[in-house]
């Protein structure tokens, strides 16, 4: 993948080369993983539960997203991932004692997941760069990245999504898959498109919860 | 995936090729942007969560066959597919407000959501025989593409899969599959037995309904 | 597969080769799909359901684990697995009527299951070697196949799977998968550590359930 992006990297790029995608990728995995096992510990799954629905929630939105670009899961393909997913595991379990009231209320909760949210997204947009698809399949894979994982946990202990509960989860994915497609109009350098992205989500996400956005019925 | 199909299709052909595939396409992908969109109107989502089941369940079924089958998902590769789950979708928002009673019950709601069952189907069966999978996998890729995007939706909602409360749901597929390959065996031509198999699956369905038809217990 | 296998395999081994995989996937897809049969004969669906959740149980996990490492599902590429699935259903429809008391309780069940788990965990650890996937990877592979399709059958009847509800159902294809690694590290010839991933995951599981084995809260 790295090697992929650098070489549809501008060769004119002054500035030391970084792998957007490698640092989009730890930031979501590390988020994901404490949001997740923090979910599992207040919906009162053990260890064990814990860490799956901690592992999933990092891997499950990337995974699907390689899954949908015929690439062998980043996954399956390196250790890295599921270590950081295990760091993430390891963090919440340590975090869960210090929180007070409805973890999923809580500002440090909704924070990571939102930091989770806008990484996966950048790294979705690239994927979907990377792998040739439409403007339309960049939004979607972006999409589906951010909110994947978090929907898999989810159904796995029997709730709705959040993505359907909450008008504002998946949105924010969506806009920032639009401002990722407008840098790279523009001809953004490498990392720039991927950045912007992952502000534009954070921030829409922060707000709508900030002022309870909500979409109209139809 | 059209070239593929004229490439396999009998050059002997007289009438004017038209691609099968494209053509039970976008009726499935329509139909079934409508039944999706209806489904979450009733299930009371906003504007956005209306949306997402549209196109969940337009676009799931043809996704998962297209993952299995090993290819870049059409709602990927082309903007076509997602833009006719959108039209698909504002239809249903303008529909929803002349429809009275329960929208599952409606017979528009069940008449389109056949439509989709069927055109589906017929996808199903194309792309397996196009990914040359065995007799077996033509019929469970025609199954798996009809009632994939509606069993998505309705797990994301959290509800038993209609495939699973309704005997002559997956049903009909299975027997419209089996149709598809019987016309291949007895050699008729380019667009027959996918014409067939739409046909089949959408008799068998209405029927079903009409006629309340159940499986027995074991 | 098979052939893939031998390449791989030591040409020094003198027994008769037997393909691990062929032998791990028979065992685990007709134990799974008497076990999805009989848990949906329980949960009160028709042939049908039955029929449906016996081959999602018995080929959802391999699937899955076919779909991670992008070769086309065994499912799909051949009629032996769909067949095995079939005679699976079949049996435990006659089954059921000779069983008494909660299915899900029954010794039966729960050795029937705890075959089809270490079975499919031993594919899993061998298709993970055979596509080149980490260490990481073949312990996921394992478990994903182990305990994918009995999810999804959980998941589409509405319950919350197993593998969340039971501490020890996902533990012992771990163990078994590490099991696996370490047959392999220390050179055992083809087949043991296949044959050792399966015995610890049966062993590990029917432990667990005798002496009711938990995982503490966090």
């Amino acid at each position: 993948m790295a090697t992929l992006l650098f070489v549809s990297a501008p060769a004119a790029v002054a500035v030391p080369e970084i792998d957007p995608f490698a640092v989009m990728n730890v930031v979501g995995l590390l988020a994901f993983a404490v949001a997740g096992a923090l979910k599992a510990a207040e919906a009162g799954l053990d260890v064990f539960g814990v860490s799956v629905l901690g592992i999933v929630t990092a891997l499950g939105g990337g995974t699907t997203r390689d899954v949908l670009v015929d690439r062998l899961p980043a996954s399956l393909a390196g250790t890295w991932d599921m270590s950081v997913a295990l760091v993430g595991v390891a963090l919440a379990i340590v975090l869960i004692h210090s929180m007070e009231g409805r973890v999923r209320d809580h500002p440090a909760f909704l924070t990571t997941d939102a930091v989770g949210l806008s990484a996966f997204a950048a790294t979705g947009a690239l994927v979907g760069v990377d792998a040739g698809v439409t403007s339309f399949g960049v939004v979607i894979l972006a999409t589906i990245t951010a909110v994947g994982g978090g929907s898999i946990a989810d159904i796995l202990i029997g709730r709705v999504p959040v993505v359907l509960r909450d008008d504002f989860y998946a949105t924010p994915a969506v806009v920032g898959g639009l401002a990722f497609l407008a840098a790279r109009a523009v001809g953004a350098p490498t990392g720039v498109p991927s950045g912007l992205c992952a502000a534009v989500v954070f921030s829409v996400r922060v707000l709508a919860l900030r002022y309870d956005w909500r979409l109209p019925r139809v």
